[in-house]
């Protein structure tokens, strides 16, 4: 899909600038500004021939939505969503054309925020996830929010909203992918767990945690040990702390 | 200390009713509410006796500042906040009375955002860090939308904000604990470094990473890999990953 999106912010717009695969179709920004971050930018993105637009204020607002923009936003082509098809052909290409990197998929089984959508995104993408994958209705998509949280990810990590997560998850038992859920309810551990081979880590909401008929189609459940009167942590540290935990095994 | 202190948001407010170790002097919430699970916060609160005040929403906007309070705040007693001398006698208490736990503490050297503080605390306390030490100027301090992030963990874990970083970590090394500072620029994983006896975990602030005179008081320097095009994970993630890494390795 080549739709066009929207990337608000100083940080997530170097970001985007810094990263070869993401191609800006154009930069918006304030007609003055003061911030010299910002005038970096504009100077890179002009040294990249990108086609920098000068805008009022209201128009940024009405681009950025409820996000903050800070003065500028980069239009960029999205190339990373992908439908349940499209994550079949990318399971069978990692399986067979690269093996020997053990295939890594993260499900997101309905989170409402987009902040954490966008945490879980950066998160993935920096512990080497291959694709995320969410239900497509019912929970957090894509927009500015989630892309100014991820950090580039939301533009270049393959991201697939599909019509049934338990669908999904059951062909992937046709490819021997070990379907991993998280749940506090349990008393295995995620770190006794062999997590070397192709595995899919599959994350609840952030207030319901895994529905019935997603933890049917789980392998295992693991729960992260918790200290003190804490019975949850955020979601996206959650998964930052099992796709880690994915990589020191592999690495080992 | 016992200075009052408001928390507020559904969430948070179910946290610090859970949480026997907080003790709440009174529960603001509004005359007319729809929310069934504010309604169950009431009732459960008035069968622990605590003393509920009806008042409305410019007030309850008045006590909680920029933060949601989602019809519902907790005044709270805090006493988790401790200077300098009170972190030493926690660290001599715990590595005398209980040595079989190893300690662990959490420096974070100019976190800027509340929210980013909040996180790190709820997933401080959830990994069993023992304080979390802060610089008292130039970062983010307690407050209702830290408390209401930190789901609990800013009323019960000890907060310990010093004068001066590096003399606290210059004195903890005549303790033996291990300070490891965490930085993108170097080559060596968190996953190689032994984490088992006495440790303390140093993060930078959000966009600087750590400061020169801090990367000087640490005994090693490790990073986390990173995949893809990220340069650096948000704050409490990054947080999570390390903390959880010392468990592992303690339980093991």
């Amino acid at each position: 899909m080549s739709k066009s999106h929207f990337i608000p912010g100083l940080h997530a717009v170097e970001q985007v600038l810094a990263n070869s695969k993401v191609e800006i179709k154009k930069i918006f920004t304030e007609y003055q500004t003061a911030n010299s971050r910002v005038e970096i930018l504009i100077a890179k993105a002009k040294q990249l021939g990108i086609n920098i637009q000068t805008v009022n204020r209201a128009r940024l607002e009405q681009i950025s939505g409820e996000s903050r923009h800070q003065g500028i936003i980069a239009e960029i082509k999205r190339n990373s969503v992908l439908d349940e098809a499209g994550l079949r052909t990318l399971v069978e290409q990692r399986l067979t054309e690269s093996p020997q990197v053990s295939l890594l998929l993260l499900f997101l089984d309905g989170v409402q925020d987009p902040h954490n959508l966008g945490a879980c995104l950066r998160t993935a993408q920096a512990a080497g996830v291959d694709a995320v994958v969410v239900p497509r209705h019912g929970a957090a998509g894509l927009g500015p929010t989630v892309s100014k949280v991820a950090a580039g990810a939301a533009e270049t990590l393959p991201f697939v909203p599909v019509a049934n997560l338990s669908r999904v998850l059951t062909w992937l038992s046709d490819y021997s992918v070990l379907v991993i859920g998280t749940s506090n309810a349990v008393e295995q551990s995620l770190f006794d767990c062999d997590l070397s081979g192709p595995v899919a880590i599959v994350m609840g909401s952030e207030h319901s945690g895994l529905r019935k008929g997603i933890v049917s189609c789980c392998d295992k459940l693991v729960s992260l040990p918790m200290s003190g009167e804490i019975d949850s942590l955020n979601i996206s540290v959650a998964a930052g702390i099992c796709l880690y935990e994915v990589g020191r095994q592999r690495r080992l």
